[in-house]
């Protein structure tokens, strides 16, 4: 069986735009049902300002009691020099930066022109290397942009191709709104191949418009085995209008290892992370499959007790 | 643009098994509504036992006042001669069989073997033909059965070139409990199209597990060009247990126009048709991709309406 390597997002991606606040304990505590639910590894905060960001203010408390384990990868956000220092400082190790695809996104979201923005990337790339760790670098709206339409596949690979010449260790295509199909993710995947090596590329899709299982399944018989996915479904990106819902990493598991993929990750152990986010966050939460998957786990729980 | 043939069945597989009744009156709104939107064929009811399926005790009513229209293709669906006989008497054009892949779920479901079944099957689509109506022919729980697990591609293959050698105009492959992965399904159709023409192959896709829209994109990858799916996604099979979720009508039709396929069908005559059956049922409906095309429906309002 082939290996599929999952990043959790949940805690950063799915938590940064919850209005309820979330308390330190409670992140370190989904982070540690996932970890014992068998994900490897997870996007834990992000080094953004405070005021941004509020949900994000405890990015140092949270690094540095997550710095002892050697169970889980801890990668944290980092939008600019100034959040990768603060990362550094906290003893991160591995650390995602984000470049969005278009000129009008990235003056939106961080006042940069897109060229501006690229350097700025190339920048925060080269300062993590020096600094030992690992990169990761998204490339944010890559399919489309809320502001500008479709992206070109050759600007797509033109970044992305970018970002992995400057030195990023993976390189991960995100469709920050939901909007790619999976023939869009097909033909972007086809020609991303040839700018960058499948084993160093991720894919990071949301299930705004129903697709996330859809433009899984394409990355995986595209090649791809890094993907980002989010516990329960939760999350979105503030700054993307639209923007809503991650791939559930309960959807992905489910259908990687129905198609004869070994994700290391027990759906029972994700159920229960869950329902702590549920308890937490006061609503529930779950992607399309979680509610057939209870049931499931109802009836073994029956047919197991005893008479 | 390749054109994409979808039959709705809402009125059937989505009003079968709802816990409030809904009136004839409300069946045919609703049938107007979805021909209003451009959907061109329909699964309109089922000639079953009454007593087995009350919600579709006025058959003959429905088909009688869907008579005199040729704008859509009325399909319904008959268990076996008798209820072909009712059908022909109402006047339908269009019958539906079901063959179950297997020995169990015939079983449980008409009390038959599999080999009567295939048999019951085989004369009523003759009985059909002889009568110059046209045949779809369900093979359900075509890729796993709630009692006996998965099905072998072999059998698929079997009992579908045996409905499409006795006659039946359309075989279509249901993944009756959504079960089925997408690498399921390209093989199982990878395998069907060397003994059926792709062109009479159908696809029948429920979203159990997640996996509806992903299935439907590899069914369209494999040349399939005939899908079932439901507006709203309302409906399941009172007989599988964990069946739910017919794959949506929106969902699947935001998929293949993105995919660039043409299906003739609008998604704000859909929204409506799905705000109907809303009321009817008294709860939300909807596939996943529903609540994006609303906001996007209700941004579009607010920038059209006048300063």
């Amino acid at each position: 069986m082939q290996r599929i390597f999952i990043t959790d997002v949940a805690p950063r991606d799915g938590l940064q735009n919850q209005p309820v606040g979330v308390s330190t304990a409670s992140k370190l505590r989904l982070i540690e049902l996932l970890a014992k639910a068998g994900v490897a590894s997870i996007e834990a905060t992000s080094f953004v300002s405070p005021k941004a960001v509020p949900q994000m203010a405890d990015a140092t408390e949270l690094v540095t009691a997550l710095a002892g384990r050697d169970d889980i990868r801890v990668s944290v956000l980092a939008p600019n020099l100034r959040g990768l220092q603060r990362a550094i400082s906290a003893g991160a190790r591995e650390v995602a930066i984000v470049l969005a695809a278009t000129e009008t996104m990235n003056r939106k979201n961080i006042n940069l022109s897109l060229e501006e923005a690229v350097s700025v990337s190339s920048n925060t790339i080269h300062a993590a290397k020096a600094a030992g760790l690992r990169t990761r670098a998204y490339v944010a709206v890559a399919f489309e942009c809320p502001f500008e339409g479709l992206v070109p596949v050759a600007r797509l690979t033109q970044l992305a191709g970018r970002m992995h010449d400057e030195g990023a260790d993976e390189v991960v295509i995100a469709d920050t709104i939901g909007a790619a199909s999976p023939t869009q993710v097909r033909n972007g995947l086809a020609a991303l191949r040839d700018v960058i090596p499948v084993g160093q590329l991720g894919v990071h899709f949301h299930n705004t418009r129903g697709m996330g299982v859809a433009n899984a399944w394409v990355a995986l018989e595209s090649g791809v085995r890094r993907f980002d996915s989010s516990a329960g479904g939760i999350g979105g990106c503030p700054f993307a209008p639209g923007a809503s819902g991650n791939l559930a990493t309960e959807d992905l598991v489910l259908m990687a290892e129905q198609c004869g993929f070994d994700t290391g990750i027990s759906l029972d152990g994700l159920v229960e992370a869950i329902a702590f986010t549920e308890k937490v966050l006061g609503r529930s939460a779950g992607g399309e499959a979680l509610s057939w998957y209870r049931s499931r786990m109802s009836a073994r729980a029956r047919s197991d007790s005893p008479a």
